[in-house]
């Protein structure tokens, strides 16, 4: 029997990739007298991958790779008042309105009468913590994990903070790396709902989609008859 | 008796602030054009308490509104490789080494015997978990807790998490508004151990330090006594 059901957030529940990819097509507007749209994209990726050890996950991490870029492509000409506009890109990320996906409140008020709900993301607690709670659905969920790796690891030891056996638990994410391959490797189930679009990094090639204990669906209206066939 | 004792990291295990007013320091040389040092530092706390609830704490924040203070006082006209200094104090701060506070290993390894230890900490949890790996003190813990806010709620939260009644807790840090008010307020007890500097935001005017179960030491080697003396 499943206890937990656990949810990534971003692009899971709600919106998000879609607000990095706005602040990138203002980045491009912002460069356009030193770099083409292409190039600033294959720069900005790359000074992510480099600081990610570093800065980690989340808008504050993005923001200051979105400033690194500008002024590597800019050679150092860049003024303030166009860094200015950059920092202005990372606030109005923040402050963003939470919009749902389709169907979720609808399966987690489902979901909620029979089972445990939590939610378990990467990134920023405090950037994390108040979209759930601008969000609305933060009753919904018996707790709320911000980890900064989702790795086999970290799920470990949420299952040993919430006194659960492996198959007691359930991820549910549009992330291969971080909500599907971990949890199958330690022998957990797990439901991969594509996003519309997903940060590249969060891809995996060759996945084996036919491994035991992997589900995939459309969206998550079909998440209740999954798990119900699945009992 | 107590079962856990907890501790705050940044200034109670290991220097942390002292990073701050060397970064600091850097920023008054780069804005010597535009201000002076007295002007940086209030423009610079003023711009960090206006985006404390967007960008939480932590270096990445840090260095988000030391930008923000050198466009602001530079009218815009900063250039990017002046920036660039900017972020390049923000990464050596990421990367400074740990350096451990007096008494700390011999109290902790002490204290390990008979007791539960762990971290409670708010900032970036990346970076606060990097710091603890590169301590080298990761192993006397049984748990490192990163929270956004050290709230009474975040420790009674935590408290929830490892089964623990307040009476149970103990509390040591250098902060008495993060380490010490919000313990004494649920009732547990707390050790405040001034660092020799601590940011201004961190420290409570009016504090009455008469108050029950609130102890005060000069430094770490102090505290397996104290303990004893409380059991």
């Amino acid at each position: 029997m499943i206890d937990m059901i656990a949810f990534d957030a971003d692009d899971t529940l709600w919106h998000n990739e879609v607000h990095y990819q706005d602040a990138q097509e203002k980045l491009f507007r912002i460069l356009t007298p030193w770099a083409d749209p292409d190039m600033v994209k294959e720069y900005l990726y790359a000074i992510e991958m480099k600081n990610l050890n570093l800065y980690g996950y989340g808008v504050k991490a993005f923001v200051l790779s979105m400033i690194e870029a500008a002024i590597q492509l800019s050679k150092g000409c860049i003024q303030g008042k166009s860094i200015e506009k950059i920092l202005s890109l990372g606030r109005s990320m923040l402050q963003a309105e939470v919009i749902l996906l389709p169907y979720v409140i609808r399966t987690l008020r489902t979901l909620a009468k029979s089972h445990r709900l939590m939610v378990i993301t990467k990134g920023d607690p405090l950037d994390q913590n108040n979209k759930i709670i601008r969000s609305g659905l933060v009753d919904f969920f018996a707790g709320v994990e911000v980890v900064s790796e989702k790795s086999s690891a970290a799920y470990q030891r949420i299952l040993g903070n919430y006194d659960l056996e492996i198959d007691e638990f359930l991820m549910v994410g549009n992330s291969l790396r971080s909500d599907i391959r971990p949890v199958l490797d330690l022998g957990g189930k797990a439901v991969y709902i594509p996003a519309d679009t997903t940060w590249s990094h969060e891809n995996l090639d060759g996945f084996d989609t036919s491994q035991k204990d992997y589900y995939e669906l459309e969206h998550m209206g079909q998440l209740p008859e999954l798990i119900s066939r699945l009992e």
